[in-house]
């Protein structure tokens, strides 16, 4: 697979925000199950190897996996501060599971490894967006999850980019490219207006 | 008109984050006219006077003032890095342009006013999201737009919570609330799990 040619300046985006732990957050958009448009920041856990696809991970009992279920289509939106720079990416998503695809099972795996024991500890915790019973104070403190074998609630999400619209505030005025995916895979790009 | 009770906490947010210039930028997400998400980066520019209500700006010519006039429900996230908080603010957009409603005319032409010179140039021009055209050059260095009186496709853009979703990863384990507002304009709270 070719890198596509956005990935160049995602790199560099990347290496020249290094010393912002948050520069590796980013905002995904979603529609809801009844057609509202739903924003939540998630973590970029790095590209699926020898693919464009970005991954990311999710509770499956978190609102954002059952919109996806039903509209997979999604838009990040990506900013960097210290290069001042905008990466709106469009593409669609990939839910993989405890019961998904054979062959995504072992990025699945491997993502769980990667985890922090803090990071994988919040899917040990209790259903995300229910009422909190302060009295169960305990249920925030379950044991350890196993670090190799990952909670059936653990979901690696791959984005799939078809469109990424690169905005640069620095420059004269400002850079602003659109990037494209064809139905043969091939991606073109085009200079735009800010 | 009583304050919501987040407000209080986009205060603090606001307070505790203000070495940031870019704490005051926030991801705004619509659904676009095909049902899909949008996604980008706006600037908050405070509340509109004796409302809950958050104020940007927009150019007519942008995808998104066609969007919103389509689907005024909109969700913005906005992550505070310093204080390590995420709003998710969900709500319906009013787009204020200037054949808008006669009682919000001020509160366009006062935002325009607040503008930086380098902000209010932009809105003279080209028109965004268009082929660039490198033989123009001189198109970006338009003269400076009267600061009085807006450019006709300057909009203000309002957006009036229902509900807001406010997580704090600082904690123990973390804090999550749930602020809605009911039929009669009277908000309320739940703590939920994060």
């Amino acid at each position: 697979m070719a890198l596509a040619p956005w990935r160049t300046a995602i790199a560099r985006a990347l290496h020249q925000n290094r010393s912002l732990a948050y520069a590796r957050y980013l905002q995904l958009a979603t529609v809801r199950v009844n057609g509202l448009p739903a924003n939540r920041t998630v973590v970029f856990r790095g590209f699926l190897e020898a693919t464009n696809q970005l991954k990311f991970i999710t509770d499956s009992r978190s609102e954002k996996a059952e919109q996806i279920q039903q509209q997979p289509w999604a838009e990040v939106c990506w900013y960097f501060p210290n290069t001042r720079e905008q990466f709106r990416i469009t593409g669609g998503l990939t839910l993989v599971g405890s019961d998904s695809q054979p062959d995504l099972a072992p990025a699945r795996a491997t993502t769980w490894q990667e985890l922090s024991d803090a990071a994988r500890l919040q899917f040990a915790w209790p259903h995300p967006g229910q009422l909190r019973n302060k009295d169960e104070q305990a249920a925030f403190k379950p044991p350890l999850p196993n670090p190799n074998q990952p909670l059936p609630n653990f979901c690696l999400l791959l984005l799939d980019p078809l469109q990424v619209d690169h905005l640069e505030l620095r420059g004269e005025p400002q850079n602003r490219w659109l990037y494209y995916r064809d139905d043969q895979h091939e991606w073109s790009t085009e200079e735009i207006n800010p």
